[in-house]
């Protein structure tokens, strides 16, 4: 098998699950438990999604969200997961903390992998998407789960593990080696993956900020 | 065979593509052929959604998107359609003559079938469905491909036929043979599919209008 | 739009629904109708067969199957076909005279779509297939909803209309009409496909007969 | 929400990957790597596949298969796995230690998740399944996606942790837990899901063996 690359042919940027509820204090128990230091991984995205922006890397942002009368819940809450993501609360909202702007792509759904339910593929296919670059609020199920889609249909995918967080360490270490058992090399650090997209940047025209 | 009634087990209305741009005369051809009649056909549907919300049968309401830099047409400017239904175009909306409520259900969609890339099947297993009721703005397509692939997912699926407008007669007819082909009695005049949506409204509580 | 060319990028050539209960007279009613001429249409398509062979197009079979207890017919009684494609029936097996080889490629289904609930999609990335060339035993069922599906996953879509046949005369002209109307050019003569695939050919190396 | 029992509804038992090469030792190094006891766990399964066919419950045997030509690996050489379960090899046959009979359901896939590319969804809607019981080869690759897909289809999932092994003890151990978050109650012993089927065909006729 011959080594892979960082970024084979050419690369998009998922950012999935950072919504405003992560970055709201609310005073209230949280329907879905995560691991300590939560919010420093998922924060430093933003660091990536600015270099996205200007090396011209596409950008999908992606949401979860659920119908206020819970018809599409499915089999979601018979585990550790409390009612969550109602689309009428503006929490729910893509977080403004990483600067999405009206020119990146935006998804909602309402399962764990960003494929399920979606227009992912249509819209990977019609940017020529060759490999996946994730970040995401929980490392072991929408990470995990959107890493093995993006996998089985046959995607280069990569996880940023500085910016990912798990709903615990241990089960967000086992999710990350879960991911490198997959493809080999899956598993990237926020400086390694900004000098990619800046080194990608360089092969074409800097897109405008939008 | 057993003979099937217009109605088995739970129906589900589904009010596809019929959207603010077919009520609006902007003075520019059509960027979609369609028979004559259209209007008055497609216009009918607001009879069903009627007797549907006071019926308490769900209704859910779909419109075809594309993104304003057209990444996600696919094959679909190949053929006889030219750009239409940019999202950010007000006339891309759900047609208020058809009385959306805030009850009722709203999917977007990116190709012609309702089934593809959207989250119509999780929501139809959530509402426990087992009748499809359709109609659409385009007969022969969106109409046509929704009815196959709700077929493929044994659904037992209905088409409105005073209610639906193709491309051509020709394509409208041809359409409706072809469902009728799948199920045998598929094809329901406005009139019988608003008494059978009543005569299930009497076995259960009448929900309140939205 | 660019105007298209018969063949874009790479050709695979599907044969669908061609079996061997096709060229067998068991002196009973067919469980499904047919249009006058069925055979003659579906047997030239081993013309094209022998030019793919000698090219080295990829040749996809697929041919539909049904367990012995009916579990996986879905709707498919509910219409005007009668119980057909018992896999433990050899009536139900590829056709030999399409004179398939074990380096061709080889799909059963279980609904009309090629796409629906199989590895189509999975063995057409790996071929890195872009122009999706069909025959067809049903032109106005697995033949069109195939190609509706391909032209949803954004395949270049082509229907070799000597070679295929429809349910009736009306039903077969209607579903090609379709086909038209979704990808401009679809519609191709055995002869232009035959010349096509022998230029394809001039472009790489011939592929040995299996 | 309720608390759920080890079946809801009507049971399938899905037997995941046990294939002959499990059973031959080809003095060869495996192309996948496996957890300590691996074979003593995964043959236990024979005990749940007796019951359930005396109990009459539905069994579903699938089995990894690849093409000669390697065409349809995606990405599945990219990782931890080297080439494995090329169809035409004898030894990646359904293991004949699991007494599979022609009454049981047989299902061959290309990708880790058992829904991926497959039929299993429609044969599951013919049986009418609620409740999928899981056993299989790797618990933290086609275990583990085919429990997530199944939670994503809203099936009740369970897992049989005696019957199942890991590519690890760690990755084994890690995907129970990531399974129990999902659905509380996933986890389940052989002896207790053993009584549970026998339970469910107290309800109704003992199906005759095949």
């Amino acid at each position: 098998m011959p080594k892979r690359e960082i970024i084979e042919g050419k690369p998009v940027l998922l950012v999935i699950d950072i919504q405003e509820n992560d970055f709201r204090d609310e005073g209230v128990p949280s329907a879905i438990r995560t691991m300590p230091g939560y919010l420093d991984h998922v924060s430093r995205t933003r660091e990536l999604v600015d270099v996205a922006h200007e090396a011209g890397v596409p950008i999908v942002f992606v949401k979860e969200v659920h119908r206020p009368d819970h018809v599409d819940f499915g089999r979601e809450l018979d585990g550790s997961e409390d009612v969550h993501c109602i689309e009428t609360n503006p929490a729910t909202d893509y977080a403004k903390a990483m600067d999405p702007r009206p020119t990146d792509y935006f998804i909602a759904k309402r399962r764990y992998s960003c494929f399920f339910g979606t227009d992912l593929e249509i819209l990977l296919k019609g940017l020529g998407a060759d490999t996946l670059v994730l970040t995401c609020g929980l490392t072991d199920v929408c990470g995990h789960y959107t890493f093995v889609d993006g996998h089985q249909r046959d995607y280069f995918c990569r996880v940023v593990e500085d910016c990912v967080a798990g709903s615990s360490l241990r089960a967000h270490d086992g999710a990350l080696e879960a991911m490198e058992y997959l493809q080999a090399g899956a598993r990237r650090s926020l400086e390694e993956t900004k000098a990619a997209f800046r080194a990608h940047a360089g092969g074409r025209p800097i897109a405008a900020a939008g």
